[in-house]
């Protein structure tokens, strides 16, 4: 462990939903980490934080916090919050967010990079675990085995956008989706196999329904198994549950899945790599995971690498709080 | 792909037993790489390189080559050639080695870090597997879920310090020893259960045993099931085969294994994360995880980072030969 005379690391939660609750959560569990404060945009006086006594604030309160925190942790959406927040905070503050939405990560990096390198901060993006995780292991993947072939799989879990989608068709009052991957597609992956698998071969989706009164259950079905992009490529199941059946069984945020990249040796027989994450909660693990690249943000910006990152740019001890010495002697 | 302008990182390859012949081969497969030659102590008349032309030099012819050389992946023993080789040639090159008595890592760290220091190298030690990327999987684990419990397990896979041990055994004229996790165990960690297993309950051990003339099998394999340290805490079968059956079915070097990490939700239900290989060729696949570091060790030395480095140091990043762009637009 580090030395315990060293001061903790100030966190700074930005936004409460899920993912901020998680990381509230997941700091207790780490020592050498402190939460200096919950920043919302929310009445502060209506979130009541998982721990009592955690310090809530307005948004406009972060003004006052510079130096007083080292990493914020920002717990907003990839769609309307990070877009603007990660830089605008990247200015002035070391950051670590969870952007996802894969196609603007580019520019999302860019915009971010210009406001650490002029504000002299480190802010790591995307970090969770797909993107994250999941990124580190297909990255590593390629590396090791050059020629092979890379699949990831998502679920069992939840999918939020596809839950989303669902509560979005008419005559559906709640709904709730599960991603699942085929067991053949896993072990088609596992066994070495190069042929690709087509959309409707990897992955099946499942939807827990509660008709609006009055809904035509029919009608609701086909609007569903036939919605392009999200569940006309798959063989989607659909059925209908009250809502009290939905909020008993329904109501937990699992997830997970797996990267497998495979390749072959002299021989012709297959060297595989697999990564598998099996999560009874999607947002406290991602929180966990933006937790652990906080303190590596607190010790690359120690080091003077200012500017944006990724998970790809991190050093796995520096995740660790043990030191560089009791890594080497305890899990080499 | 890195601008095909780029001149190829320049590999020596030092001693040319299984892990050497894999290097050798693992960097044809990375077109951003090339063997400069084979340094063998043996006669280089003697060693036949996989890949014809490939130049096969004395030791000595070593001294000549500085600034031909980009990186040394050093292919000898953990026992006998490392303790020397390493601390020697990384004060003249950038190398990486796989050494692996964990014991002793804290001290062949320190001799190559001073001489790497003194050289102005960088000397990754303690690449492959496991040590090595099961390494990195336990820290991150770790670090992810800080609160939780971690497992190891090998196999199944030939061990070739338990068939040495076999060896040695009066009466025994050749064999093979397979480790073999137990399922129960793997499903344990999985659980999320913290509950300690003895060494018994995870892992089992199979030896194929090919019986010298006249040797008694009865005494063979009380010799064997009861030896200290290497069978006698588990449960170990004893198959008694003849010399052709076991070049038939036992001659290749299958091995992997699982790093399991468990914590708990707030609610008390598992996160798991579990990595796993499964490999036709141990050697082979550590080899190119050698590869791999050793394109991350050229880079590392060109960014003036020198002295002794662990897997612990490498940004995943570096590992791969895209650059951190294509990392971030492909893989996130």
């Amino acid at each position: 462990m580090s030395d315990s005379s060293t001061p903790p690391i100030r966190i700074g939660i930005v936004g409460h939903g899920n993912l901020g609750r998680g990381v509230e959560i997941a700091v207790t569990r780490n020592p050498d980490l402190r939460t200096v404060g919950i920043f919302t945009r929310r009445d502060p006086a209506q979130v009541r934080p998982q721990l009592a006594g955690t310090p809530v604030l307005g948004m406009q309160a972060l003004a006052a916090q510079v130096g007083q925190i080292d990493v914020l942790v920002l717990c907003g959406g990839s769609k309307a919050d990070l877009p603007l927040q990660s830089p605008e905070l990247a200015a002035r503050f070391n950051i670590v967010d969870s952007f996802d939405t894969h196609a603007r990560i580019p520019e999302h990096f860019a915009a971010v990079d210009a406001a650490a390198r002029a504000g002299g901060t480190t802010a790591l993006i995307s970090a969770g675990w797909d993107p994250g995780l999941f990124s580190v292991n297909r990255v590593m993947g390629e590396a090791m085995l050059a020629d092979g072939a890379t699949w990831t799989f998502w679920g069992k879990g939840v999918s939020q956008g596809h839950s989303d989608a669902l509560r979005r068709v008419p005559g559906v009052a709640a709904a709730v989706q599960y991603t699942i991957p085929l067991e053949a597609a896993v072990e088609h992956a596992r066994s070495g196999a190069r042929t690709p698998l087509s959309t409707r071969q990897k992955h099946r989706r499942e939807c827990f329904v509660v008709l609006a009164p009055g809904a035509d259950g029919q009608a609701v079905r086909e609007a569903i198994v036939t919605m392009p992009d999200y569940f006309a490529d798959y063989d989607t199941g659909v059925h209908f549950v009250d809502a009290e059946q939905l909020a008993r069984e329904h109501a937990g945020m699992p997830h997970g899945g797996f990267v497998i990249r495979s390749g072959s040796s002299t021989t012709g027989a297959a060297q595989v790599i697999e990564y598998r994450l099996q999560l009874a909660s999607n947002p406290e693990f991602t929180a966990s995971v933006l937790v652990a690249y906080a303190r590596a943000v607190q010790r690359l910006h120690g080091m003077g690498q200012h500017g944006a990152k990724t998970v790809f740019d991190v050093p796995p001890g520096l995740l660790s709080r043990q030191s560089a010495e009791e890594l080497r002697r305890l899990h080499l």
